[in-house]
């Protein structure tokens, strides 16, 4: 099947290239689970393509893979995060705001940060605002307001969507990380306070998927 | 403490009334777990409170508690769903498209799709299109690009989202049900299911909580 | 075995008297998965006893098998808790203030209080304080500093214990509730916030165990 | 034990080696947790053995370790499959096509393709066709209506069965595979989807275990 | 939407009249979480309809329903199945066998039964075969070994379709039942059990559905 | 099939008559999720059999049942046991002690007593001895080390057979109750705890499996 | 502390020196968390004590620390089993029978057998006998009757003690192994089948746990 | 935001320097999740502070980045755990006595120790007293006595808690430890005991939390 809505690629892929046209948004490669050289083909079939393709959970050896083939890339290996061609489109709609709880959690908020900013969102990053000192997020009140779509990632008790949801009127995407130990780790915790949040407004994406909160907020953004 | 931002209630609720002002959304009264006294006690505080005032899950007896002391409300039985006054604001915004899996779904639909008429939101539900019969999904491909943000009730499998996910650039917000048993129950399945939706582009909300999936998509559409 | 620091009753029963001399707190009777007679007979052993007793998870059939052997009691049906005599011991230590996250929280908040203060604390109540409306809890920051323990009890997402533990250098005693549903619910969730709140000082008892958290704030507040 | 049943090897394992007269299907060996020697040594006892023998979860030690013993073998360490001898039989019955939904779901849609085709049966393999695009599964409905048996490995959502059993009428055997992360991860996810299948007609198998799938569909297609 | 493959009923439901034609099976109307009313009004819509029509996990009030609008209707309460017309179509295909490990797995497997029976197969039932005498079951080798297809229901240990499985070639169809106490009751136990069987062959279906275990048994014993 | 080593009842039971010769110990009767129908039937059929018969899980219902066409029964409704003849058997082998931590875990413990009891043993049981007040359990060291077998029946923390194990050379059976709440209610608890047991020499039940904890120990205990 | 009934080394341990006095069975080091240079200070303490001592879950450098301070040892690396002195006790009591399901279940029954050897039992073992090819178990049907205790080392679906506990009128210990893969892993499903079993006298050690069914075996078997 | 309540490092953390003042306790650095390059920073961002601050879950890496910019440290590798200055407080308030169940469960009450002798207590440990040979924490009764809190560190069944909380008047702050394997391992099996304790006056901190335990213990003991 090669009929322009969906491309094959070798025995292992059906590219959704119609995707852009029925969505208004660009495919993305999931490189976890693919090897390096299957990561590499499907770049190879992109090279004809002038639309924004996105590869989320790159380690290096598939960012080398697509390096090898395509050179005008942006890549941040903390997030896990590759998109083709480097610029990113000019932003339209408003603005998508992204908070993190604690420093561990910034490499999901990245993700979400750089996702949204690729899907054509302009994008800001608060870091470490956790509510054990809560003067810290109190004091950014007026970044809240304005903005027109929060992202917040959190790990461990995952109290800070329950905070923000009842402090802004615009829409918040929660994603839980997997930071913490123990009872609820892995990101139980935090998933499971963020869809009992006691503020209404509150969506709920996987566990460490940055790039799911990032698309959300930008579809939620786009106007 | 009294003081024009909250408002005591004897003393066990102190009301958020300031919560119109700060999120542009009304106060909502969740009954489970309260007695029919204290419901009736804060409707009662309410009278001369001339903002909309939502009371989820709300059994016939806290029905009953309210209409001792407020006349002019809407209630449906089925979604435990009330609301004061009983006329809904006038429509702003872009819509909320309410679908359900199947026909057991229908009282968490009803539920988000009142709440999301009360704040402010026009508002048009589907019932019954589930995957296992997907032509019935198909033939509504008009409805689902119209829609401003779609709201998914789905039970058992769950895998409603991932299908219409992928068909639309609107959000979908995506509200698991208790229907179902055995493996996966209590809305378990259909959660999990949700979280992990191959399409981006899904905010989940706890299992069976229709008013915050209304409310969600409410402010998404606020625009 | 009745040799004054343990008194059978029946054959079902140990007493633990020596309970008060070596812990320095009362035996507590716990009533769930016990016959009214085998608590009213329980009752009937403690008559020439002097020593505060107290009945936690009973039921009105419990208490009017205790009342009919002891007239001195007090009994807070809501609570599930009866303590007899009927008068607290006059309070000594620091004070415990016990918060509630929402009305639905007041049983097992009114329950820690209750054991306080038969314990020998002074006690008091700050009831809806949840995170949502956190101008709620920061207009009350006194009193909070001004506590020698705080006992917090709270559903759903369980999160005021750290933004409490946050605010505070006393210790704080977290109980979860069974109040929530879906995903988490039965108290799982704020469970596990609570374990895993960012703010340290927070010492987490099981959930719906009002008397557990009463009882070791008291210990706490013994000084 | 050695009775024509039941064949001995060193004092760790009693091959079943009646089993294709009884059942009509070869014996398997399962790899892991058994030592490249004990696999080896059972490699041995089957050198006069005529029959078809399968070895899966085999990683490269078990290969070279059955290579050492025996020559005529085929091997796809992907799938980690070994089959010996390397010629499959002549297929019979009816015809077995697998599908996955998603590139990384390959090495157990071949496991179970492997399988079948040694079980004798004709066998077809369609990858990426998961639900997010449904329009690249529709366009294969030719290919569904004339299976004799469909194997469905799916991770994340797990959606494919629920898709797929509502289209066809023959039997579906479905195999959720641990592609995934956070919330369900390691196949947690799409083992409840399947189960929870809205359409009827849907047989699981444990996660990951493509031989299951394949076993299974093979004697449903055996006629 | 009225078009010929689905027919709507009142608001709440899609029935998919096409599934007979697109799959060779009736429609079945899951009963639970509808009310009678709905159910009746279903009825009512199938009176012009010729094919047979299977309602599971009815009810009595279910059945009243349906029985004050259709009066030729099979059902029988302890499996909670009802069936339109009464009659059975002419069995074809293979055989199916049902067994039951226990006295209380007896619902379970007659719903399974009678599922396979109305959708046009031959059928027989052996109950109590458990493993715990094991010569029970290996007195039933000649209808084990003469089965087109066994469809095995049981609780507790679930340990019947290994054994099963392990002496027959035709597929085995598992679905555990919840019956048993205690760690892994609810159908958890034999539901991982039957899910990690020695013995390859096994398709398992979730806990309790037996419409889904005939089902699938029906369709494999279709040739 | 009635053929002297099993006995057909109706076409729901095959009574396992062999097993008193096969193993040495009576049938058992599991009436959970059996009619007193079916349990009256099973024990008619017992009329001219002289062997010990058990009935476990016998809700008055059941009682009543077994009691219209058996006279000489014994019944203790709160174990919910029912034996016949009501004469237990001259004992034998080594005694039985059974313990119980809390007055909630006597259902159980009566069950596992009664159990050993008919099946030929001498039991005793002492009561109310948890880990909370040690010096309880202490003051009966002579009454541990002069038991064959201790059967421990505890619930909550389920610390008991930890203690005891340590203090003495004879097996103990453990036997984790249902009584406590939230986290680890179920009885979920105690059995992990069990299975975790510092001391060896500890062999698990089931929860609430008075009647499985009854029968291992008066095996422990035949010699 | 070093009293005669405990020894103390470095600050680390107290080793239970009373325990062969009061237990009648050795002291055992768990070695798993503990250093080498922790169990090395262990082993020398123990070159005075004449008495026999276990090392479990000894890696190679456990051993090797133990070999460095004491010469006469017996070490089994695939159970992780260590004795010290290498000569096994006169065997005393009935014998003891370990069965494993699978080969990748010997680490575990080799564990239980070690143990229970020099805890002074006589010991044999019969391997690879899972109720997938039930005629392997039932041919060594003389050697199942004739054990005084059977010990069963089982993974994945865990029945083969429901077969045998259903044969045999001798106690049986069942341990579930961590073998097998996808849901219930990790010895959950084999745990949960053998609390379940439907055959009594079953009693149930921790996951892996070898050491502790081999401890429990030899007090059953003491006499 | 620098404001002197919150002091800004790099773009990835928001020290909480007012906790001191607010709270009357250091901050303290969790390094997990952040890299030795960002612990190094924030060490930089000390040198000229004079407050004590502690570095947790420090490996060698951390503490090498520390150790490169700060030269007054103390640092236990065993305990993950890091100071600055290396001199603790003079102690104030009462004792803080730490007891651990098995050696294997030492690195997290040396944590605890540590952590609570920086915020300025007195701190003692005793090791390997677990419940399995009562004896031995039974010849410390006079140090648990006099004790202001206790703070207990126990894998595996978890007891110890439970045993000294009926033993003393005191506070007890229980830190369950990832010490065994199989069911709850990973630490919920002695989690679910503290949870469950019989005996209250017991604060659970989560799995390995040994910080938070010694947190709790020094606020408890400040007085």
């Amino acid at each position: 099947m090669n009929d322009g809505r969906s491309r094959k690629v070798g025995d292992f892929a059906h590219l959704d290239v119609d995707r852009a046209r029925r969505r208004g948004y660009p495919e993305a490669i999931y490189c976890e689970g693919k090897t390096p050289e299957q990561v590499g083909a499907i770049a190879l079939s992109l090279r004809e393509v002038e639309q924004t393709t996105l590869f989320t959970r790159a380690r290096p050896e598939h960012a080398d893979a697509v390096l090898e083939v395509l050179d005008d890339v942006f890549y941040d290996p903390d997030a896990g995060f590759l998109a083709y061609p480097a610029a990113a489109p000019e932003p339209s709609g408003v603005s998508v705001l992204v908070l993190c709880a604690g420093t561990s959690d910034l490499p999901v908020a990245k993700e979400a940060m750089h996702t949204a900013r690729y899907l054509g969102r302009a994008v800001s990053l608060i870091a470490d605002v956790g509510v054990a000192g809560i003067h810290r997020l109190l004091s950014y009140e007026e970044e809240l307001h304005s903005a027109g779509v929060i992202v917040i990632a959190a790990g461990m008790d995952g109290a800070l969507p329950s905070v923000v949801g009842g402090l802004v009127s615009c829409p918040v995407v929660a994603v839980p990380t997997s930071v913490g130990y123990g009872a609820g780790s892995g990101g139980v915790a935090p998933l499971l306070t963020m869809l009992n949040s006691c503020a209404p407004g509150v969506g709920v994406v996987n566990i460490d998927n940055g790039y799911g909160a990032g698309h959300l907020a930008a579809q939620i953004a786009a106007r």
